[in-house]
């Protein structure tokens, strides 16, 4: 086991976002210096690091100069191209590991670990030639959504098909890149468990929020959940025995379908993500250890923090023109605001969060 | 009435230590950005900072650059040298205002100033000369404590006198320079308030932590104090008083004596801060709106945040080598550790403070 990292270390972050400007503000209450690596742009992030090298993932003399200038290296988004993670992580430790990017970064790959694990996942298949393509129709009936296998997020590179829908056509659409067919999974919650796990082994998760989305993009999480403590504790579990077989390090997120009626709640894993999530933002304004502080503890191997929550709350997602609505809710009793700094208002865009921390939960 | 400092606007900050640090990590999380002044030397804002200026307060182009460079000013310290002030002032705003500085760097103004407001203040003397000096001994028995009137903190530049103890020598030790004479108050608890003002006249006040210091520095603060809701309503509305008093935009420390007993307690103002204060660092752990994020939100114009608190705690600084201890400390349940990113350790320096909530508070 290799020492902690110690106040006054420095993590390297890959990406300049929202979520690396919130680990970064993490780790500095920590002690934490930060180096973000991030491409040309609009890097919110670099406005709170203590350094930052502005370069494509390309560049392998500005890959190698970060990875010099830091203690370990993490990431806030799983699309990092495979030769800088391979370049990376042979210089210093990257956490959470290869592994679990490359796992992630492919929703084949990923859907077949899970059910390699004996989880619960939706009927999926393959797709990479006109013959995958015949056999996926045979064995997924719809509805189904066809993803392309990569670079999806917030609904982006996927496609629902109602019974009926022309499969082939749907494929071309999407340029025939290597995709899967997942069959759809009837749903009256989606929820999400953001769990943390350190080289010790040791694994924390917080409590477990209900999300809502709107065009495939997170509106609201709401805590508690209102499902039975019997299906989040199956929820906790699911996420442990992911990050035990990842032998995972940092923050991981999962997110879930659940089916069926109150008594009997049946769970599907929707997908995972190697970091911190949307739906834990909340976190940050209700819990003794935030996830961010969480990620930043478990990839610096210190001690797990206390996931304990202090209220209830909702947490909204602040969408494009939302934020400017930023005075009144400024004003809100119980209203923690958070706004990203990003240069640029555009439609649908993450540009801040407000979580609502409910009067109940005050003392 | 100017309107308020909109998400992306830049706070120019005074001081590069750790106060001035958690405002900045403070603003970031509001969508503002940070540009710190400070003289060379050891300065972890720096480290979060989305600019800095690195030069004495004696450099007018560097001040002028810095004013140029952001919306609005502030400090995380009240020694600032008049003349950078006064040129400051000038170019934008500096809030809390230069009448809120002038007041407090020099404590008999300060004494004399929160005296004339008909509020509760241990006896006091100036002593510029000789005969000051003879009027002061006649005026004011010993105990007693002797303060220089400027540049004082964490106990420097204070003398304790018993009966019967010299009070020209003591004078003498100080270097003849200005002081004022200050009757010794017996006291069973030291409390403050945390206040905040803003260009509206709008106020709040935190609740009222309980104070113990060791060798003049504080050690813990604890809330709820143990001080009867009278004695806290009273606190609030002297603090109230001298906001209103000053026109005060930002968050204004009161420290009080609490004297007397349990039944009849008698509050003594000690001094006033014009700024964010360690007894208050606890509410970045355990309440809606931190004294940090509330000082950035009244100097922006924006609306003051809710100040409620989520939980009991104590907040117990980390001096000189405590922090070393911070593995043991980050793996106690309810424990939020902060440390403040300074490269060396010293005995008695402020390193980082641990809040523990208390398990009570906790849902």
């Amino acid at each position: 086991m290799s020492a902690p990292i110690a106040p006054g270390g420095t993590i390297g972050i890959l990406g300049g976002g929202q979520l690396g400007r919130m680990l970064a503000l993490a780790a500095a209450r920590l002690g934490l210096k930060v180096h973000i690596h991030a491409p040309q742009g609009d890097n919110p992030a670099f406005q709170v690091a203590d350094a930052v090298t502005c370069a494509p993932y390309e560049d392998e003399a500005a890959l190698r100069a970060f990875a010099e200038a830091v203690d370990v290296i993490t990431y806030e988004f799983e699309n990092i191209p495979a030769a800088a993670v391979a370049l990376l992580a042979g210089m210093k430790p990257l956490k959470p590991s290869a592994r679990a990017l490359e796992i992630t970064q492919d929703r084949w790959l990923e859907k077949s670990f899970i059910a390699g694990l004996g989880l619960p996942v939706a009927p999926f298949a393959n797709i990479e030639t006109g013959h995958d393509l015949e056999q996926a129709e045979a064995a997924i009936s719809l509805p189904a959504v066809l993803k392309t296998r990569r670079f999806g997020y917030d609904g982006k590179g996927q496609i629902m098909l109602k019974p009926g829908d022309d499969l082939a056509r749907a494929w071309r659409d999407l340029g025939k890149v290597p995709c899967i067919l997942e069959g759809f999974v009837e749903f009256f919650a989606e929820v999400s468990i953001i769990a943390a796990r350190n080289a010790d082994g040791d694994f924390t998760a917080h409590d477990m929020p209900r999300n809502v989305h709107e065009n495939h993009i997170l509106r609201t999480s709401t805590v508690p959940s209102g499902l039975p403590a019997k299906v989040e504790e199956q929820a906790r579990e699911m996420a442990r025995r992911i990050a035990a077989a990842l032998d995972y390090e940092g923050v991981l997120a999962v997110e879930f379908f659940a089916s069926g009626e109150k008594g009997d709640v049946r769970l599907t894993i929707n997908e995972i993500a190697p970091r911190v999530h949307n739906s834990g933002h909340w976190t940050g304004a209700a819990c003794v250890t935030s996830q961010f502080a969480q990620h930043i503890r478990a990839i610096c191997g210190w001690p797990l923090g206390d996931t304990a929550r202090l209220a209830d709350c909702v947490m909204t997602n602040l969408l494009g023109e939302d934020v400017l609505d930023w005075q009144r809710l400024a004003a809100r009793p119980g209203a923690v605001l958070e706004i990203y700094g990003k240069r640029e208002i555009r439609p649908g865009r993450k540009m801040g969060h407000v979580t609502q921390l409910r009067p109940g939960g005050l003392s």
